[in-house]
C-alpha cells in the first residue's frame, strides 16, 4: 500500500550499531564523505526517546533500555526507510535534555542507520543489507566516552565514569547481544604484546560472517591456517579461520596498525578491483576514508570502510541487476 | 510488511474535514463521547506543517497551502494508522506558533481524523471508510472563527478578519474543493425566511452521497418529491431526491432547528433500529450527543452525530464479518 520512490529503486541499507562511544560517527563519517553526501543519507536512531531527560530521572532505567525508546515507531522508520519513503524522525537535543521539533529525513541511493538498538529486534534487522557492530574492548571504549563527553558535553571524567557503570547491566543486556546478529564485527584495538611507536594507529579486526558475500581477499593476503609459522603472525595484514566466541566459524581479517603503505594499497587495490569499473566512477574520493576525529589518518580504518564501500555498491549493483 | 494490530482488525477511519472553525471539534466531540474514549482516536491533522510561524512570515502563502504541510507524511500516517499502526505525529503549538515534540498515536477500533486537508489528496482519502465535509454559510463560519479566536487565542476581531480574507484564497483553492470528495456533506445554517425565537438551534442539512449505503429513512420521514404541497415544505424534517451544485444526483436530509423532541425522536429510533442489537451495547450514552460548545444542545446536531455513529458501526460490524 505504501509507494515505492519514483525510481522504483529501494536504498540500500546499512546498519553500524555500538555502544556509545563505540566509534560510529568516526566510521560513517568517510563512508558518506567518499560516496557523496548527495547519495546517502545517514540517521542516528538514538533520538527514539519515549521520555525526556526529566521524566527519565524517575525511572528505574537508563535511555539505553527498550522500554525507554519507541522502538516500534524506530523498526517503523526503518521499513518505510528501506522502501525508499520519507520520514519524519525525532529528534532529541543532548545539550537539553528534551524531544524537540521533528526532522524530515528522505532516503538516498543508500542509508546509513547508527545508534545504540538498529539490531535490536528481528523486525529492524530484517531492513538492512549489510549489519556492522562496533566491537572495542571496553576500556578502550571508556577512554573515547570520557574523552568525547567532556570535550564536547561539559561533563567531568568522574561523571562520565559514574554513567558508564550505570549503564553497564544495560550495556550488556540489550546492547553487546547485538554483535552476534552483525555480518561484520569491527574490533580497533592496539596488538597486544606489541610496542609501537606513538602514533601507531590501532589495528583492525574485522570477522567477516557468511551471512553475506564477502570479496574474496585470499590471492592478496596471506590466509594460511593460524600458527604455521612465526612469520606467519607477524605479517602486518592476513586473513584467518576462525571460531567466534560462540563458537561459529568465521573469517578473521587482521590489519594491524603498523602495516605499511604500499602493503596497504595492494588490499585496497584488490577491494577496487572486485567492484569492477564501477568503482571508479561511484567512489567520489577515497583519498577522504581513514581519517581520524582527531585529524590522523588510519590504513585499517580506510580498509575498513573501503570493505564496507564494497558491500553498499556490490548491494547496489544487485538491487539494479 | 508492515504489521498489523494483534487483534488482525484494522480501525474503522472516519475523515471529518472543513475550514477553520468549521464546527469539527464540536462534531467531533459528541462521538467520543458516545462511542467512549477507549475505543475512540480523535487526530487533528493540522500539525503537520513543514515550517514553524517564525519561517512562515517570510513566504508567500499561509499554513492552509498544501506546500506548506507534509503532506505525504500526512498520508503516511494516515495509511499507518488505517492499518492499525501507531504513529509518532507532529505537534504544532498554536500558542507559540513552534513545531515541538511529537506524540504518539495508537488506534483504537475506531479513528476519527479532523483537519483542513485530509481528504486533499487521493491516497489521503483512500484511507478512509466514512469521508465528512464541514460546510457552513461563510458568514456564519467566520462570526464562528472570530469568537473563538478572540476568546481562546487572544486576537482581536480584527485581527481574525484580517486573517479570513488572507486565507480566502487557499480556503477556496484546497479547503473547498475537499467537498465534493466527501460522503456526507454536512450544513449548519439557519433556516432562510423564518422568524425562529431566540435560542432556537441551527437547522442542519445533510447531504447523504450514494458512495455509501445509508439507512433507509423513507419510512419514518417525510421523503416526497419536492414542491408536491406547502404542508411538506413546512415539515421539521424530511428527505429529499436533490441534485447537488455540480448536478450529481444526492439525497438531502433537512432537519430544522424548530424539530420537536418527539420528532426527531422518531428518526433516532430508526436509527438505532437500523443498528440492530449491537447499538445497545456499542453507545455507551446517547444522551451526549447534540451537545454544543457553549453547552447548549441541538437536536439536529445529535441526528447529524447519529449518523456518524451509525456508518462508524456500521463499518465497524462489516470488517468484523
Amino acid at each position: 500500500m505504501l509507494r515505492a520512490r519514483g525510481s522504483g529503486r529501494r536504498p540500500v541499507m546499512l546498519a553500524i550499531a555500538g555502544d556509545s562511544a563505540a566509534g560510529k560517527t568516526t566510521l560513517t563519517r568517510g563512508l558518506v564523505q567518499c560516496l557523496g553526501a548527495d547519495r546517502m543519507t545517514a540517521v542516528c536512531v538514538d533520538d527514539y526517546h519515549r521520555y525526556d531527560r526529566a521524566e527519565r530521572s524517575g525511572k528505574p532505567f537508563t535511555a539505553l533500555h527498550p522500554d525507554c525508546n519507541h522502538i516500534d515507531i524506530m523498526e517503523q522508520h526503518l521499513q518505510l526507510l528501506s522502501m525508499g519513503e520519507p520520514i519524519l524522525k525525532p529528534v532529541y537535543d543532548h545539550s537539553t535534555g528534551e524531544l524537540v521539533r521533528p526532522e524530515l529525513v528522505e532516503p538516498r541511493d543508500f542509508v546509513i542507520v547508527e545508534g545504540l538498538l538498529p539490531l535490536h529486534t528481528r523486525m529492524a534487522r530484517a531492513c538492512f543489507d549489510i549489519t556492522v557492530y562496533l566491537d572495542p574492548p571496553e576500556p578502550l571504549r571508556h577512554s573515547w566516552k570520557v574523552r568525547r563527553d567532556c570535550a564536547k558535553r561539559g561533563y567531568t571524567p568522574e561523571q562520565v565514569m559514574a554513567e558508564l557503570d550505570r549503564r553497564e547491566p544495560e550495556s550488556a543486556a540489550y546492547i553487546r547481544p547485538q554483535r552476534k546478529h552483525a555480518d561484520i564485527v569491527v574490533r580497533f584495538a592496539p596488538v597486544a604484546g606489541r610496542l609501537d611507536p606513538p602514533g601507531t594507529p590501532l589495528s583492525a579486526e574485522l570477522l567477516l560472517r557468511p551471512t553475506i558475500d564477502h570479496p574474496d581477499l585470499a590471492d592478496v593476503l596471506d590466509s594460511g591456517p593460524a600458527g604455521t609459522g612465526a612469520d606467519r603472525t607477524e605479517t602486518a595484514m592476513h586473513l584467518r579461520l576462525h571460531r567466534d566466541t560462540d563458537g561459529r566459524p568465521v573469517d578473521a581479517l587482521h590489519v594491524h596498525g603498523y602495516v605499511s603503505p604500499e602493503e596497504s594499497q595492494v588490499v585496497k587495490k584488490a577491494i577496487l578491483e572486485h567492484l569492477g569499473p564501477r568503482a571508479g566512477t561511484a567512489l567520489s574520493d577515497p583519498g577522504v576514508l581513514g581519517q581520524l576525529g582527531d585529524a590522523g589518518t588510519s590504513d585499517p580504518l580506510a580498509i575498513t570502510q573501503l570493505l564496507l564501500l564494497y558491500h553498499l555498491l556490490d548491494a547496489d549493483h544487485r538491487q539494479a541487476a
